[in-house]
Formats: C-alpha cells, structure tokens, sequence
C-alpha cells in the first residue's frame, strides 16, 4: 500500500512498486542463492590480498579499468571497447534498462525469471510485456518473444534461465534478436554450466548486449563483479548511463587475477555440472518429486505438497532452498543450489525425511 | 554527435547527452580529484585485509548490511531504518534520482556543480532547471532555488558545493527545503571539512536527504563507500530503486573497521583544514590570483590566463590540477585539491613559476 504523504516526494512508479526482499535464514547447508560452494583456494586470496595491500586505497579506480578489460578481451576474445565492467551484473543490466526505457517504452521479459529485471523496468515506469515459457518444460516461446520483441525497446532473457534452468536455443536467439526492434540482453550469469554462449552471435547482430558475472562459476559473489559484451557503438552509450568508478579497487584486483588464474578456478564447473546430473538422477528416481533439467548450477523441483510445507520441512533439517512457488507457472515448485557432494546428499537426505513425513 | 544507427536501440535521452569523461594524467602531485592524500595507516589496512581473508568470497552480501547500518547509525546518531549504503554515495544519487525523476519531471541544480547529477538527470529524461551560483562569491542563490524547487520534483544541493567550495548556510537551508515540492538531495561529501551538516534539520523535514561518502575525508575512495540519511518512509521507498548486493563484502568490511576507527582516522581533517587556509592565504598574497574562501578539502583559482595554459605549465612542472574553465561562471578557473604540506608547496612553487613565465 503505497505511503500518501509520500506522493509529492517519491515518483508512483516506485511507491506502486513492492521491494525486492530476501528474508535472511541461517542454514548449515546453504542452496539458496546459487552460489559456487568451492571458495577459491587460500593461496589465491592471499595473493590477491598482497596486491590491494600495494594498492592506494585513498585514490579513486581508474576511470577505464584498462587492465581489467584488457584481460577480459583476451579471455573472451571480445574487443575492448565492446567490454564494459560493472558491480556485478546487475549493474549492467539496471544500465541497459536505464538506457532503453522510460514511461511509454516497453520491455519484453519472459516469465518466470529473475525479479530484478521487471522490477528495475517498473521502477522506470516501462510496461513490462510479459512472455510466459512453456508450462510442460519451461522452454521459451521464441515467436511469441520475437512477435512481443518487435515491439519493444528492449528484451531481457535469462539463459541458462533462473529459476527454470533452461536455455535460449541458438537457432531461437537469432529469430528473436533478428526480429527485434530495440536491444536484447542476454544474462549469461550461468552459462559455464550450460556450454553454451551467445557469443558467436554477438559479431552480428549490433542490438545484442551479453551479460557475465563472476558470482556463480567463479565463486566470487561477495565481490560484485560483472561484466558486459556488446558492440563498440552500443557499449559507448550504454556506459554514458553507467556511474563512474561503479568497481572498487578491491574487486578489480580480484578480478584479474581470476582471470589469470581461470584455468585453476575453471575446475570446478565440471564437478558442479556432474553433481547437478548426479542429483537430478536421484531425484528423479523419487516417486513424488518432478525435476527439470537444468543447464545451470540448480535444479527446478516440484512436489504434490506446498512449497512453504517442504521448503519449512527442509530447513528444519539444516538445508536452505528457494521457495520460486510465487512465480508465474511455478506453483508448488523450489529451486536447490547445487552445492559440494555432502551439501548434496545433505539436501537429498532432508527431502526424503520431509516426504516421507507429509506422505 | 548521436550515431544514427543506434536510433532504434538507445533511447535519445542517452544518445544526445555527452558522456562523464576524464583524461587520464599521471603526474607526481596528484591534485585533481579531491583525494585525502593521507593514506590510511598500514597497521588498519592489515587489520583489514585479515577480516577479508577470513570471509566467505564466494557468498553474497548479506541482503541489509545490518553491522555496516548499527555502526553509521551509532556514528551519526540517526536511526537505522534511515541508512542506506551504497557503492559511492554516486549510486545513492543515481538511486533518488531515478526514484524522483523520469521524462515531464524536473531536477532543480544549482550551476556551478559535480557534472554527474545533471547527467543523470538528463539521462533519466527530465528537464533540468539549472540555478547560477552569485557570480560574485559563488554563494547559493537560496530565493531563486527555493523558487525553482516550488515547482520541481527534485533539487540536488552540493554543499560544500564543487567546485566552488560554497557552502549552503542553514537558514538558507530550511527555506529551500521547506519551499521545496519535491525531496531535497543534499551531497555533503566534503561536509567534514566545513565543520557543517544539515543533520540537525533532518527531523523536521521528510523531504531532505543527506548523502555522505567515504572517499573525501575518510580516505576510501578506492573502496567505493557512501551512505544515505533520511525519514525511514523515504530510505524504504530509494531502497527499491536500489539493486540488491551493491556494496561488495571487502569495502563493508573496510567501512565497519572505518567508522570503528573514526577518531584515528579523523585526525588529519584539522591538518587539511589548516593546510587549505595556509595555502589559501598564501594564493591572496600572490598578484594576478584570485582564490575564493572553500569550506571544502579543495581551493578554486583564477587568474588572467587561459586556465588550459595555467593547466600545462603546473603539468609540466608534475602537478596535477583539474580545469574547470568550462562550468558555467568559472571562465579562467581552476580546482586544486588540498594535498600534504609538501605537495601543497609544489603547487605553489610550481605556480609561480607558471605565472612568471607567462607574465
């Protein structure tokens, strides 16, 4: 209920909006935020402890944190003026939205994904075009977004898609941005897991905006850190809506380090891509529990009881999951991080017990 | 120029604005961004650094930095469910601007000040109602504000203002928020050095907001801290323009141990403030200078000289300044940091040199 007495001094696009919350639970196994359960080795955070310890922390980053982006173009084999670095991707797509959006403008977002996005596209008083995915496999429509993109000013697709895990089909991608009057932004958070990138598209089509973050696969969200892919033209005025100085010196050490060292850091994708295949096959063997394959680091879940039910049962057991129930088209379901092997089995033993419990 | 291809990808408001820009110069004495130059002691750097080995880098932020809020609002005596933190306290103007302001909505500015929130507010789609400082003193023009914010959905207010070095006297204060239709954004990122703070006015007006940063003063500007004062009604209405986990788990560690640390840290305020009259009585002495009273840790200079030319002479000599000859009302102006005893002496040194070789 929006606040009178603030109706002169706050704009109604933000006082109709509801805040994006996250309630804080405590949890000895923690799978609700998809983070990378394997912390960096000691030896790397030291290393990059000694850098920031060399560093002036009284002066401001660089303007253009050339070496950072230096490396991200030899790691990605994308151009540097196309590379604009942010604190953490959301940053980057709160830039996006800015640049493109405004009362009268539209955004394209398919449905259920990551709130943030229509959150930031409602706060900047855009109509939000909603798409919804198919119910049977969380698949995206890709002509009802290319037919919705048309449109539009811009189009957000999540891919590997949170909380669904399901991934945007190159041949779909091209219909859709080939058919797209304004830009598409493309969140890559998850695509380590999934193999795939859009990256191969990106050299052809100018309204094509790639965002990646160092939060999941490279286990490093307590440092916001994301960068984004686009071409030289397109990334020139996205950064005009972007602050200065949005990555602090701390995080920008890090960062390049990692990139050194992804080769080390890299391991662990593939382990964390065997144990969601590992656990998705359990869960699969269960009778009441449904799971959707997933090309991210979580797995989709639904069972025959409520979400807050299992969600309650789980938690008293010491795991943390997300209830996603209050998504379009997820009513019963959860998403589960997927965590080191013990974290893993930890989660499958809780379930079983709350099963068998509300059976 | 706007690059016509991009027409149908970037919104006009983007396209026609020019962006934030600074040309990167290396130079021996450093005194074109307002840094404390006092760098933090190296024994609180490493207490600092132990506390962000001993962390989990690869978990998010915790969603409401609770510790980070309990200690600013220990600090400030504010309450706590009227601080935000923000990545710079740039993010927290982009973050009430964006709440504020959108195409149809004005910002009032008064002009000569930081270039960012003009663009920001031009980026948004607003129209931007700009009041001239007095050209005599530079003092804020609080009728002509108080007028303009009558009618505005916003007025930013920096106070000590850059680059004058103005301050916004408190009556002057109350008659412009009290007039103001819309919230009244004050940044008093150099307020420590004015020995000033519209903190005590904060009760009574539930349209102020007071934005703090940790870059001048407390020496951080490399690790991007800045916080937010306001009515808790208005900190829960910003918040939602807000991204979740904008402030990364080293610079909160940092600004915890910070405001822990506040009177060790506070120490060199009086030294800069000392050093900043030192160096502006010596600026009166000289013929041919002209230097205006700043409440801030910066002195504005002019001369009779192109201040381009003033520019390359102190640059050729390894002292960095910043030409702010292209703000309105500042023709043949130039902003020089207050730096350590030493370096303040370079600049002078260095000026006289400038002065002579061009007399």
């Amino acid at each position: 209920m929006p606040d009178p007495s603030l109706s002169g001094i706050i704009k109604p696009e933000v006082r109709q909006a509801a805040a994006y919350a996250l309630t804080h639970f405590e949890a000895e196994v923690k799978l609700d935020q998809n983070e990378n359960p394997f912390e960096i080795p000691r030896e790397l955070k030291e290393r990059i402890v000694r850098r920031i310890l060399e560093r002036d922390w009284g002066r401001y980053p660089e303007f253009v944190p050339h070496e950072t982006i230096r490396r991200l173009a030899r790691f990605t084999g994308w151009r540097e003026d196309g590379i604009l670095v942010g604190n953490g991707s959301n940053e980057l797509i709160y830039v996006a939205l800015i640049a493109t959006l405004g009362p009268g403008r539209t955004a394209v977002i398919p449905q259920p994904t990551f709130a943030v996005y229509k959150l930031m596209a409602s706060i900047l008083g855009a109509r939000v075009a909603e798409v919804l995915l198919n119910p049977r496999d969380f698949s995206f429509d890709a002509a009802a977004i290319a037919d919705a993109a048309s449109q539009a000013d811009v189009v957000v697709i999540c891919s590997p898609n949170s909380p669904t895990g399901t991934l945007l089909a190159l041949p779909d991608a091209e219909e859709i941005i080939g058919r797209a009057r304004g830009l598409v932004v493309v969140d890559e958070a998850y695509h380590e897991f999934s193999g795939q990138t859009l990256l191969p598209l990106l050299d052809r089509f100018e309204n094509l905006v790639l965002l990646r973050t160092f939060s999941k696969a490279k286990a490093m969200a307590g440092l916001r850190f994301g960068y984004m892919l686009a071409h030289a033209g397109v990334a020139a005025e996205l950064r005009k809506a972007q602050l200065p100085y949005s990555v602090n010196i701390f995080t920008l050490s890090a960062a390049e380090l990692a990139i050194e060292e992804a080769s080390v850091l890299g391991n662990v994708v593939p382990l964390l891509v065997a144990e969601r295949e590992r656990v998705a096959s359990e869960l699969g063997r269960r009778r009441g529990v449904e799971v959707f394959p997933s090309h991210a680091n979580f797995l989709l879940i639904r069972t025959a009881h409520p979400a807050r039910s299992v969600f309650d049962a789980l938690y008293s057991g010491g795991v943390l999951v997300r209830d996603v129930s209050r998504y379009p088209l997820l009513d019963r379901a959860l998403r589960v991080s997927v965590g080191t092997r013990e974290e893993n089995d930890r989660f499958l033993a809780a379930l079983d017990r709350a099963l068998e419990a509300m059976a």
